[in-house]
């Protein structure tokens, strides 16, 4: 028997699992939430500003490997032949000569520019800004493949960012790392910074590297922003490797660390999202969405399908960033389940600040029912919402509370609801919510298909599509697609553990990794033929309100 | 000394008011709520049919007046020289060749078509349409001083509706009268139809009545809406009159059951709001706002100002339909208070669907929760959101949500709410819904400037201008004018009392009565100049906003 390791980072905590390398079987999962971001450390979200440590990625590391081994037969840690990891992403950070995050240098402990730049971490939007001045300038427009529009949470932004803020950072910076090649590397004993093997995923989606120009973008383009970045592309990389690429053997000191044996191959590491679309099944025409807070939507196409075609105004298409050998397309909208999380905070007004205030029942039965409430809102809107007719849903609303990723990215874009009357209802306004989060995917299926990338079905991940119906029926009704929800809860460790294991050998291709090892799926949703051809009158005046909005308000 | 009643009709309950007809002063009030209308009788809220029963107007009448007398020094109802009434309008009833509403006959007791249509009935829309479409085809546009757009809510439609609707109503039916001129015909003995004092106020504003065309719309017009109005022309009035002059004298009757003696003069009736504008102080260039609800707005022109120009898209405008011998204008928004009170139902979610259904409390303290936190809700957001700088409030929200009055009614409109974010909180939202029922009285006052009526200064009356002085002044800065608030609560009722002073010959005109009798002012608003200047701004995106939902979504 051979089994392999999936390891899950996400912001808040990280996974291990256990699959049978045969079957796919999981036989464990252990979680470890990151210490230190629990404490809210280095963090300052006034300013956006998202920083997290990498002894949190350590300790998460080694508790949830040796937890999910414990709860594994005897002999199965001997058996295990592969280790693969995911991460979030565009997550950087400085490293010395050595490839160590500086903050793992006593001197930089405690100095959150010189740790990891979480994802959402937003204070490089004036550097973005500048990047995409400079590609729009430029002759060749480096962020093409990227969506071309060049984001506040990319790499290049972050780094420019941190350079210009720190001046300890800055004298002692030697290169910059993604999380997601970090860990690979520190596992596998790397001590200098040029043996890093450089993730395909990350570096084509977020740092604008590119065969077409020689890998990542020219000196003197790079330098033309600002010259605080001379000499980083020298140091940093021009080759980067498919996932599925074994980046080396496990070390003594982490074999001897996780109780595994120095046999374990190190598959490269890649954005979650990425290897989660693996795990769930993504092939050819197959859209697969992670639908959590926000959407990550994921697709693969053979090179002779789009060729060296840009697809417009989505975030990224790089050869090989999801399954090896076909170009790997990324969009996603920048919220989802937050707008239902929105809504649930402005009920919960009178929860807080009145009931909460009331001296009629007392702090612990307030603090009871408060919490009650809060937890059964979406649920109870939900139930109501569902009773209505589409007939009768005659609110309209756009789902830009986030601004918008894709199609096109803006984030000035704001939120709107309108079709209000005097007996529009909590859940009345929820359902156009719902929708409006649908309407939003189906502009990114519609943009997708008029770029010529044909979709036939989808493949639903992650926390909304697991527990809702209401908002998974509705999604399907206005996409008027079939929808397929993987069983397994751990599709991106479940990505993981199919790279590892063909990494490890067990396979000779990802899809052969997928072919045996999935999870099959949980559900499937039918689009009911009536509720299309209903939504896509309600989603022209999406359309329409969303272009108004865009044009005239939020420009 | 010298006394007089005034009696102010609303749509739920009636109000006395004894005042000193040489001084003004308020010696007592008295409420009486309508008993068959509290118990919901005669209404179908489903499809939005309010009527009322005569005998909750009789029974108000009785209550309310020796109530207020009962509170009053010995002597008092022996020195009552006057009573005048205002109602709700347009209020229509069938009566019979007597001027008995048809529901005071006991075969139509019971038959809610026999009764008073309130002004809030919307059964006739069909009804309003087709007058509409005559008045389009017609030479003479009849609706020209009625805002040139007939309502669902007015005289015609209603009749109309009836008429169609009940065969019985039909055979037995002579005439028509307004609520406000029912009243004083009652009380004056008025025993046939031909006989009742016709309100210029009423008629001018909503039956269509102009001297123009020697009053009523011409028979023809009328049977060629519908055959089923042949003959009413002829049976209801060339003449009106303005409130001021003496309709009769209190019957032997009356003065019976109301304590009073058969010297009272009982002047005409006139609609609430146009009563309370004279009562809160109405003169030319001041515009005054009844602010509950919805508002009702009401101004005065000199002839010599606006002649017989039409101001377009405005409610009407009537000579002597507030003060005798000047152009009465009408306009009003159709939600303001009733907006705030949504928003508030929208946030009761949690509290009645969930905190409802808890078992953590018993029903009895759930109940005192629940109530206790829907009464706190406009004052804690109100708190909340008047902490917001103006520089922050960008959600731009449009005062829709019940169809627009003025300027330019339509009853297709829908509300709006943009500029939402994930950080969008409930008093953020409150402060956006409260500017734009500011922007709503904005538009009405430009239209009334572009249209050359001048405006200089406002009054407001109604329970929200008393009660929330955020609301006040947020409308203050808007409209960059300062805003008086009346002193007195009992604006209209004052007003009818003013009616009564001059018709029983205390004053020669409505004007010396408005000196001598004034409340004076509670409070008074000055803009901040800054906010006017920031508003503005937020103004013409609030335009912007409501020309494309108006012209894109909802036409």
């Amino acid at each position: 028997m051979k089994y392999v390791i999936g390891l899950d980072y996400g912001s808040d905590s990280a996974r291990a699992i256990v699959v049978n390398a045969a079957t796919g079987e999981t036989l464990a999962t252990a979680v470890k939430y990151y210490s230190r971001w629990q404490k809210g450390l280095y963090c300052n979200p006034a300013i956006n500003q998202y920083r997290q440590h990498p002894l949190d990625y350590i300790e998460a590391l080694e508790i949830s490997v040796k937890e999910a081994l414990a709860q594994c037969p005897a002999g199965t840690a001997e058996n295990v032949v592969g280790i693969a990891f995911d991460t979030t992403g565009s997550t950087p950070a400085f490293t010395d000569a050595n490839g160590t995050p500086l903050a793992l240098l006593p001197e930089f402990a405690e100095n959150p520019n010189a740790m990891f730049v979480l994802w959402k971490d937003h204070t490089a939007i004036k550097e973005a800004a500048e990047i995409n001045e400079a590609c729009q300038k430029s002759d060749v427009d480096y962020s093409a493949y990227e969506g071309g529009i060049y984001s506040s949470e990319w790499f290049w932004a972050k780094a420019l960012h941190v350079l210009r803020q720190d001046e300890a950072v800055r004298a002692k910076a030697y290169s910059i790392v993604e999380y997601c090649e970090w860990l690979p590397a520190l596992i596998t004993g790397v001590n200098k910074s040029d043996d890093i093997v450089r993730s395909r995923c990350a570096c084509g989606h977020k740092a604008m590297w590119h065969e077409k120009w020689g890998g990542l973008p020219p000196e003197e383009f790079l330098t033309s922003i600002d010259p605080v970045l001379a000499g980083f592309r020298a140091r940093l990389f021009d080759k980067t490797e498919t996932a599925d690429k074994p980046v080396g053997h496990l070390s003594e000191e982490w074999a001897k660390r996780l109780g595994l044996t120095t046999n374990v191959v190190v598959a490269g590491g890649a954005f979650d999202c990425h290897m989660g679309a693996v795990g769930a099944g993504v092939t050819p025409h197959t859209f697969v969405r992670v639908i959590g807070t926000s959407t990550c939507d994921v697709m693969v196409a053979d090179y002779e399908e789009i060729g060296d075609n840009l697809i417009k105004g989505i975030c990224g298409q790089v050869d090989g960033s999801v399954i090896p050998g076909m170009v790997g397309l990324e969009a996603g909208q920048s919220g989802f389940g937050d707008i239902y999380a929105w809504f649930k905070r402005v009920l919960e007004f009178p929860l807080h600040n009145i009931i909460g205030q009331s001296t009629l029942i007392d702090d612990n039965l307030k603090a009871q029912l408060i919490e009650e409430a809060a937890d059964r809102i979406i649920p109870a809107l939900t139930v109501e919402a569902e009773k209505i007719p589409i007939s009768e849903s005659t609110i309209i609303a756009t789902d830009w509370m986030n601004g918008r990723r894709t199609p096109d990215a803006n984030q000035l874009l704001k939120g709107t609801i309108t079709g209000l009357t005097l007996s529009s209802t909590a859940p009345r306004i929820f359902r156009a919510l719902v929708e409006a989060t649908a309407f939003g995917s189906k502009a990114i299926v519609d943009r997708f298909r008029n770029e010529g990338v044909r979709i036939d079905n989808v493949i639903g991940i992650g926390g909304i599509a697991l527990k809702s119906p209401f908002v998974m029926q509705t999604l399907s009704d206005v996409l008027n697609m079939p929808i397929k929800v993987c069983r397994t809860d751990q599709a991106c460790a479940l990505g993981a553990a199919m790279f590892a294991a063909t990494a490890a050998g067990v396979y000779n291709k990802v899809e052969e990794a997928q072919a045996a090892m999935s999870s099959g799926f949980a559900d499937e949703y039918q689009p009911n033929p009536q509720n299309a051809v209903a939504y896509q009158e309600i989603y022209d005046n999406y359309l329409k309100l969303g272009q108004f909005t865009e044009k005239e308000l939020f420009s």
